[in-house]
């Protein structure tokens, strides 16, 4: 049969991490932790689902989650978030975006994402009928040039796709980029959709400045988070949406057809988590912090080199010193030579250009991190 | 802003179990049981999660879990699936009916679907830009006219979901509908999504007919099945689809951008339990045909028309003896005057025609089953 989506075959994460598995290598690819969920967390989920909650939650999630997510968007960014009429759970990051790319993307609509971009925005985007225009960010910097985007900007444009911290780059947007973006939209009357699941991953003392902090701005965006990122749990996909009213509210009645709730008892164990234990979400800056410095430290032997990480969990090295592969056969190279799975960026290009810089991911016990910088220093 | 689906509210299940909390009702709408998953199930959960099974599983599923689901359709259908390249674990069958629509329906095309349909087949068509052609079934048969399905196949025909046991209606399909689907589907060359949610719920030594059993038609087919409903767990969201290879290949092309994977220890945990419990699966239609009995015989002396389930853990009640409310007051009433809320069947079809018919839920405890039925009979 002919296809919805010629153009994509199986994603890179789930190809890398099935060459790091079949090679044994370190595998730096696919981000998710080496280590585990918090002990409270699963002693917690443990007790509700011996506890019975095993039944269907309501389908915008259960109302003590809603509740700790709106209080935690208060106490870090000062938003004024109501728990039930905005606040949505859904079955990972990756169902939010998807939900909120169709509940706003109609046919012939366009919708800006910076490339390298995560590589769902795109299928998503051509999914529900519309056209993702790519506006394409270099390395070292990948700064936004905002004239650029105005420039992309026409009649058909429905909205662009933020994402801070940046996966892959390990930037961050700062105050005059978020300026620049609440301008543009007002002008144009268009949405945002804010890809924060890196939120409490920022370094150098630096605040993450979500489209919640300011409510102009949030009034046209959809924030999406990710509890798997923040508590180690990449496994229970749990993840949320929080828009203005009018969204959430079209956002639901997509959301009951893609996956109507999610698993019930992880629902109110993550509530009781950011309830009980609310330091350890803001320990998580400073404990990624340690790992990118002693990753950054490691590799200061070696022929790379290292773009700076602002957020999130990756670090970018550019290799153009070491190889003239494309960084596709360089991360096969890796893999295979010296076991150190990587993400090459080029994937994260519509047209696939590569300024020969390939990701890894931090998220990793010292040991891995430090035996990977060994090898990676080889080269 | 406009809507994606302006027709579309809040799902009757979401209203009525609501409704029924606010009053304090017998819940009998929304279709989960009242009594919890198996001890062992739960306490695999547990141990998986203690273990630290915790990070993203492969996109289609967790290989052991492919396989047991592979071995029950062979043991059951006597179908040879491979579980690599066919079975897919999705967050529930709402995702896998989600998927299967979006991989089939391309803008324009048709699908047909039989009313009483679950509410999600039609929005799900309709996000894919396709549209949903409606043969409405009629109580108290609900039988197919095979002759008028032919009639309503077009050149835009895409697809056709069946349903079986179906949900509401409570009937299952049998030998001749499905020669006649199967004749129907290869002589304008369509695609079948056999939505078989409560495939293991068959009453009076009845077998189920599975897509699955006859290679021909299967070579067509993307099966849709749940473990929510078989053990107990609605609120884990777990469901698969099983399709043929080249089918499979696209939909997990959509999948892995809608969900991307399920929650990894409940998936360990369902494949420990299809092992270890496989007499679980096959004691289930024992096990709902009691209750059903047990509610019909205490239904005896009411005034309502019962009538016969065959399949699923539906009951459908003929109420126009009795009121002559339309069937979403009647159910409005009945949670109010008397405690118990059911599901009017008119929300199942797509012009909102009524039978005077509703749906009870027969997967609670026998004491509610009896205490329901006795405030029923005081009607
Ligand atoms: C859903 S698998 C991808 C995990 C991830 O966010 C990444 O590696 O970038
Ligand atoms: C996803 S909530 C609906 C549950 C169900 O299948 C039903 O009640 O028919």
């Amino acid at each position: 049969m002919e296809s919805k989506l010629p153009h994509v075959g199986t994603s890179i994460f789930s190809k890398m991490t099935a060459l790091a598995n079949q090679h044994g290598a370190l595998n730096l690819s696919q981000g998710f932790p080496e280590f585990d969920a918090p002990e409270r967390l699963k002693l917690r989920l443990t007790q509700h689902v011996q506890a019975g909650m095993n039944q269907y939650a309501p389908s915008p999630g259960m109302p003590a989650l809603q509740q700790q997510i709106a209080l935690l968007a208060e106490r870090k960014y000062g938003a004024q978030v109501d728990a039930a009429a905005q606040v949505t759970v859904t079955a990972g990051a990756t169902e939010a975006l998807f939900v909120a790319i169709q509940t706003l993307v109609r046919p012939g609509d366009e919708v800006i994402v910076f490339d390298p971009a995560y590589d769902s925005y795109a299928p998503a985007i051509e999914l529900a009928g519309g056209r993702s225009v790519h506006i394409a960010l270099r390395s070292p910097d990948y700064r936004i040039d905002w004239q650029q985007v105005a420039a992309a900007v026409t009649t058909k444009t429905r909205g662009i796709i933020i994402n801070t911290p940046h996966n892959p780059s390990a930037k961050t947007l700062k105050a005059a980029d978020m300026a620049a973006l609440k301008a543009l939209v007002a002008e144009h009357d268009l949405y945002v959709i804010s890809d924060e699941v890196y939120e409490h991953i920022t370094f150098d003392a630096q605040p993450h400045l979500s489209a919640l902090r300011d409510p102009t701005l949030a009034a046209r965006a959809m924030v999406v988070a990710s509890f798997g990122k923040t508590f180690h749990c990449t496994g229970w996909k749990l993840g949320y949406c929080i828009a203005p009213e009018a969204l959430t509210s079209e956002f639901r009645k997509i959301h009951q057809y893609v996956t109507f709730s999610c698993f019930t008892p992880a629902q109110l164990a993550l509530a009781d988590m950011l309830n009980e234990e609310p330091e350890h979400v803001d320990a998580l800056a400073d404990f990624y912090q340690h790992k990118r410095d002693l990753l950054i430290e490691a590799l200061q032997s070696s022929r790379f080199t290292i773009l700076p990480s602002e957020g999130s969990y990756f670090l970018l090295l550019d290799y153009s010193a070491i190889s003239s592969l494309d960084d596709v056969g360089f991360c096969d190279y890796l893999v295979e030579a010296i076991g150190v799975a990587a993400i090459p960026l080029s994937v994260f290009y519509a047209d696939g250009s590569s300024d020969k810089v390939i990701r890894l991911c931090f998220a990793k016990e010292d040991n891995t991190l430090l035996e990977a910088a060994k090898r990676l220093c080889q080269l």
